[in-house]
């Protein structure tokens, strides 16, 4: 019997599927589990796919069923277990052979494992997978960190497995260590941005509109067909159309407005953080997560404060209104899109990454949850445009901002005023206008810290005056 | 000769601030420099103050002219100089002596330094010290974390240099370990988001009304008389009014609008996200002045995007907004502030300090650089509700609210559709919206959630049915 040419441990929902989907695209893979259990019963159910398929339940056995050097993707919990897992394999394993972790890890612990390895004659890959429980079964988006070298190894394997956007496999190999979890990392900030923006929308449809649940699905439906066309849209239609089985009502309108969060939205505002790039629009999404899990409070909140007035919200022309929501959230989405980028664009810079931005935004247009046309575009102003500073200042992009901005400023206007919360929304036009203004109101802020910290500041006429006429210091 | 009350490492502008300041207030105290000829300049310039002052030129000398327990500030640049400046202390003291940071530390240094110094017969401060240089010489505002033991030590000292608010002295113990850092921080962080707020206003005066500086100084200087009263606005009047003394020209219009921030901001964001508490018009600010120091990045932007049209910025009458704009300033304050409150009654559960919020308020109310009548009014309401979830809901507070939000809201209204960024002001706008809102739309982000990750959610009526009947997972 050939020996396999992959390896992979752990086999809950997320790992088996990913194990069919690399059997299924004909390669042999060698799979392990803590509890053989486990094992034999994904054996025993993978029907036509156990030719391609090695079940081993003992770690030797595992090792030595697959060709050297040896890719073993390991797929179980992330954190302190995979460290585990790392150091209990490790005696088993030869020179080359390449641990794969294709968990949800902070990239800082790739940064870490990567470098820990690194002198061990074994090498470590870092491996955003993006798509869900059925993505990894039928065409994750994979985004890849490690050496080159090392990516060459698993490369067909990789490719046969992802998503393919016309024909083009959505997999790459983006950088060193942790470019691979960073760039994953990004990818769920910029969909926490681009839900909470679609529910900011649909919030104006509902409470300002006044609209039923199926009645704002047919306008999603109806978007889908258009420059908004994606994934999150599509589904936006299908849970609002939803009827509950129990009730006859529609879903969504029984479901609790209480929304969870793992690591990776609040790590994405964290690194923009420490590398002071504004990242507002994902972070008014993470916060407006907070907020909702803070049900009893708002509860609380509404009966103290009250709701706006009826009649606050007030719009013209219902129609009209409606294609500035839908124009109004394609200009949003660029700027929740031009931040992540700008992102990754830092991240590069400091980690050494050297980021393929056009590269990136390729593998992201199918099999992942933000998979879309839009991202089509995005890869075509950053194939043509690979130093442009933003997104915002490509042309495709900067003459789609032109044409839609407008729309955003009449939405975010009429929710402001109606008291419909759009932090997201806001947030994405606040960035436009920040950035596109050449002369802004920062030396205001400088005067005020020189006044106070003798901080100091630049002159724009060049003299060499540095301090303002009101001496320094905080005054009594 | 009698000993010293305290003693002082790092005679820099902020320390020899603090040291005269200690003598002036009659209090003996002993002080060092790495540099020996840094205390004799020191000394030599102290004139009356001088028979309060012990000047050393050893460690052994200083160490010996305190009286035990030693309590010794060391305000030195903050970070690895001072573990060195504690490692080469260490050998000199006995049991109980106190080592006090006084530097802007990021608080989880403080709480290391603090594990650190635990077991060894001596204990350590982290002192939060604000007002600037002139601050630490009149009277700053002073947050101390520590152990009450070691507090008990230095509170009659620290109480004589503090800044008094109608007589009352603005220091206090806070908490164990971190807590006064910690707090220190969020102070600053509420200060780039008021600070970024009045700019935010500055820039619709020039850019939307097209007023001088000297006449948004004037509108500032009014503002200064009524609800708004602070040293921010007392200050903001002062820099828009000064003439260059090199051009005759309004200083702030030759200041270069790129703002500087150092570390405070910016962890205040990290924590905030880091305990999942919503922390947005900190956040706008942090990334404002980012944005801010891309200058060519946004001069180019200009030029590629434009400024909106003339005429998109609209106002019915003038005076009424400008009132807006005074009341839409104090309403979007009560979000930030609000927000930084929130932000440290998570973090004093998290790291159980059981941080007294009225003393946290009451000791901002002078000598720091947010020190404001609001200040007061925030005492008062958090004295009167000390278990309050949030500012907003204390009743002086919602009615604040109540009456300004509309304000508020049209200035945002008018700012966006004129293309003016309000990125601070919109935030806390967003804030006030989502919270009071006991029916959020998170009830469609959960529905994605479950759509695409299977990740269940609950349901208003309690049924026990926690999936929607889209299936699950990911669809091709």
């Amino acid at each position: 019997m050939s020996q396999a040419e992959i390896g992979l441990i752990g086999l809950g929902v997320m790992g088996s599927n990913l194990a069919l989907n690399i059997a299924e695209k004909g390669n042999k893979i060698a799979v392990f589990n803590r509890t053989v259990d486990a094992t034999r019963k994904f054996y025993a159910e993978a029907g036509a796919l156990k030719e391609q398929i090695v079940p081993c339940e003992t770690i030797e056995d595992f090792v030595a069923a697959i060709r050297p050097p040896r890719p073993i993707i390991i797929m179980i919990k992330a954190g302190e277990p995979v460290d585990q897992q790392m150091a209990a394999l490790k005696p088993h394993l030869a020179r080359g052979d390449i641990m794969i972790d294709a968990g949800n890890a902070n990239f800082r612990d790739t940064m870490r494992r990567f470098d820990m390895l690194k002198d061990s004659g074994f090498t470590f890959i870092g491996m955003g997978v993006s798509g869900g429980e059925e993505g990894a079964r039928h065409g994750p988006s994979i985004m890849v960190g490690g050496t080159q070298e090392s990516y060459a190894r698993v490369e067909k394997v990789l490719t046969s497995i992802a998503a393919k956007y016309e024909g083009d496999p959505c997999v790459a190999w983006l950088g060193e260590n942790g470019a691979g979890h960073f760039v994953k990392t990004i990818h769920n900030g910029i969909e926490y941005a681009d839900m909470q923006m679609i529910a900011e929308i649909y919030g104006i449809l509902r409470d300002g509109l006044k609209m039923t649940a199926s009645e704002i699905g047919e306008v999603f439906g109806g978007w889908n067909k258009g420059r908004l066309n994606s994934y999150l849209i599509e589904i936006t239609e299908k849970v609002l159309k939803a009827a509950d089985p129990l009730t006859g009502k529609p879903t969504v309108d029984l479901i609790l407005d209480k929304a969870g969060q793992k690591g990776t939205g609040k790590w994405s505002v964290i690194e923009a953080q420490n590398m002071g790039v504004p990242a507002t629009a994902i972070e008014a999404a993470v916060a407006a997560r907070s907020i909702s899990s803070a049900k009893e409070e708002r509860e609380a909140a509404e009966k103290i404060l009250g709701l706006p007035p009826v009649g606050a919200f007030q719009v013209a022309d219902r129609n009209a209104f409606i294609k500035d929501l839908e124009n109004g959230l394609l200009a949003a989405k660029i700027g929740a899109y031009a931040q992540g980028f700008a992102v990754m664009s830092a991240a590069s810079k400091e980690f050494g990454w050297n980021l393929p931005m056009p590269t990136i935004a390729k593998i992201w247009r199918a099999g992942c949850i933000i998979r879309s046309q839009f991202l089509d575009e995005i890869t075509t102003a950053f194939t043509k445009a690979p130093d442009a500073a933003n997104l915002i200042v490509t042309p495709a992009f900067a003459s789609m901002v032109k044409e839609t901005d407008a729309a955003l400023r009449r939405v975010v206007s009429a929710a402001v005023l109606g008291g419909l919360p759009v932090p997201a929304l806001a947030s994405a036009l606040g960035y436009f206008d920040s950035y596109r203004r050449g002369r802004g109101t920062a030396n205001v802020i400088q005067a005020q810290r020189d006044f106070f910290g003798a901080h100091g500041f630049d002159r724009i006429d060049g003299a060499d005056s540095h301090h303002g006429p009101w001496g320094s210091g905080l005054k009594a």
